[in-house]
Order: structure tokens, then sequence, then C-alpha cells
């Protein structure tokens, strides 16, 4: 019973999903319950932080049991908003862009991609991964129709601010973007960045110190 | 000097590549000096924070004037390790190592993907983006001949833990993964994650949230 919105940290978000992953290839192993333990063995995490993570969720376990794997999928699932697919449209059908189409999980944890945006003429009209690549002109309106809530920027950075605008115009609730710029949202969007040069920092960062040692 | 690498958290390494991309555009529209008053407001971030952030690197502001762009650009750089480009191998031929094989602002953050593996022989020979495919059983030589220290996971989530286990026996120490497996390796190697479901969970959350209000 979710009556109000619970406050829950960025870094839980992002744990849930991985405790989906090794549920989902539990279960295909047969195995039925699984405890916070055994859960925190396999990341190596804190156990008491995975029985947080979990009840966040809303997920009740039992004692020496631990919880039925079954249940706990369905309430991450339902707690992540990947019950009920969200329909999203992509600009930009570049490399990227075509990675993001090709990626089969993304359907699994309820993002449909249904269209994607080009501004290049060459490659409106074609089919990537069946999706038909659309001139960006018909952004705005096919998303109002389609009460599209999420738009993929999968663009280089000097056209993502526009892109992004357009959007946010055509009624666009959630950006998710892919592009290495930053972006001005008004207030009441969300934006998520996926950028990928954060986390190579992260990488050369720690590569640079150990190899200092 | 940095004769002791310094503790830094994974928030000021996720946010100095965005005031990285912020200070190499301002430079190319002329900006000499910038305050960290001016970042924090591009990015909404608290001014504190943002001359913290900077200062982990080892610049220096002046008051009134701010940051030399030029010199806070090299300090960041230095900082993360993208001064000195690393050579990386990549596996998987797929869509997403086709995207990242095609990410040209990697080279600029000091990462040059030397060469591409894939265990399907179809792929095997094809050039993408100017690195030919090589057969996988080809890697740890190669790894070791050419002193690679990255390895780029992008195969299904089914093959990526056997990956890694062939890069790390092959003496790579920091693996940058795009499979979404939770992945075992020895202490000592550096894993990181890119897991665009992650991101992708943070996005539904808070859009499911919006949607519910």
């Amino acid at each position: 019973m979710i009556s109000q919105p619970r406050v829950v940290s960025r870094s839980t978000l992002k744990r849930l999903p991985l405790y989906l992953h090794l549920l989902e290839k539990l279960m295909d192993q047969g195995v039925e319950n699984i405890s916070c333990t055994q859960i925190a063995q396999e990341f190596d995490f804190d156990p008491t932080q995975v029985r947080k993570d979990l009840e966040t969720t809303g997920a009740v376990g039992t004692a020496r049991i631990g919880f039925r794997a079954a249940t706990l999928v369905v309430k991450i699932k339902e707690f992540l908003g990947w019950d009920n697919a969200h329909d999203a449209f992509l600009v930009g059908a570049g490399n990227m862009g075509k990675a993001l189409l090709g990626y089969k999980d993304f359907e699994k944890y309820g993002l449909n991609i249904v269209a994607a945006f080009d501004k290049d003429a060459r490659k409106v009209g074609t089919r990537i991964f069946n999706r038909e690549v659309l001139p960006l002109a018909k952004l705005p309106n096919l998303a109002g129709r389609m009460h599209i809530n999420i738009g993929i920027v999968a663009v280089p950075a000097e056209y993502a601010q526009g892109v992004v605008d357009l959007m946010v115009g055509a009624g666009i609730r959630a950006i998710w973007n892919f592009a290495p710029a930053p972006l001005r949202i008004p207030e009441g969007v969300i934006l998520e960045n996926a950028r990928l040069t954060q986390s190579l920092a992260v990488l050369t960062n720690n590569l640079t110190k150990v190899l200092r040692k």
C-alpha cells in the first residue's frame, strides 16, 4: 500500500536493478527463497544495507527463510516503475542511438522505445531494429498524440539542448540524456544523465592511483 | 605535487567531467577565467561544493578572479588520469561495442580503444571505425605484449564473467563493464560498471513518482 512516494536514495535506486538481475538468474536456476545475507555476499555489500534497500520496495521477509524471490522481483519492478511499460521516443540514430535501440533488456525493464527520430534526411525512412527513423520535425505532434513521457537524447553534445527543448515543449516529462552536455530543463521535468565519461572518470582515476603505487 | 593519492568521493569524480566539458566550451568562446559561483550556477550546484571539488585536483584559485580555465582543464585531466592515453581492448563487437568504438569523445579523455575482439567468426576480420575485430583467443597474448591495462566488456550478460576472467588472466588491471551482470574480480583489479539499467532505474522511479502525483 503505497499512499505516499517514499524518499529513497539514488544509491538504493542503483542497487535495486542489481538485486533484480541476480534474483532473475537464481529463479532460472530454481531458487525460491533468498536471504539478505546471500544477496549481500554476491555483491560484497553490507547485509543490513541490502535489507534496508529491499524494505524500501515494501517487500517483507521472514526470519530464517528470507524473501520469496518471485515476490521480491514483483516488488522491485513495481517500485522502479518497471511493471508498466513506459513508451519512449529516441532522438539521434547514430551509433549510440542504434546501440540503445538494439538493447534487448530495456523492454524487460519497462522501457519501450517506440520510435526513433533524426534530422538527417539520409537516415529518415531507414529501419533500425524494427523501428522506423522519422524526421525530427514530426516529434512534437506524435509525442502529444501518443502520450509519450520519456525522451532519450542520443545526439552529439551541440544539438542536445535543442532536442531537449523540443521534447519538453512536446510534453515529455522525463529526459534520459546520453550526450556529454550540461542541459537546462524546466522545473518538474526529470533529467537523468547516463554520461559514459563520468563512469570513465571513476575508472581512470582509480587506475591511475593503482599504477602510481 | 601529488605524492600521495588523495581520497576522493565518487560524487566528486563524477562532477569533474562536467566541469571539464563546461570549461572546454567556455574556452572555445574565449573565456579565460572562471569562478566557482559561475560553474555552480551552470549546474545548479552549491558553490562551496564546486570549490572543494576543484581544490581536490590541486588547482588554486585567486580571490575575485577565480580560476584560470586553461590551468583548471590541465589539473582536472591530470587528476582523472586523462592526461595520458590509456590503451584499452574492447570485447564484444555488437551494437554496444560499435557505439563505444564510435564514441569520439573517449580519445579526448585519454581512452584509446586499440582493438576489438569477438568470438563470432563472422565478425572477426571486419573493421569497425578503423579497428579490426580480432578473434577473442588472441586477447591474452596481445594484452601482455601491448601492456593493456583497461578491458571494456560489451558482451551479453551470460558471457561477461568468462570475458572478465580472460582479461584478468591476461594482466588487465581495470574492467569497464557494460554487461548487466554481477561480476567477480580478484582483489587489486578495478571494476567500474557502466550499467545503463541503473541509470534507467533512477529515471523511471522518478517518473513514476511524478505521474502518481
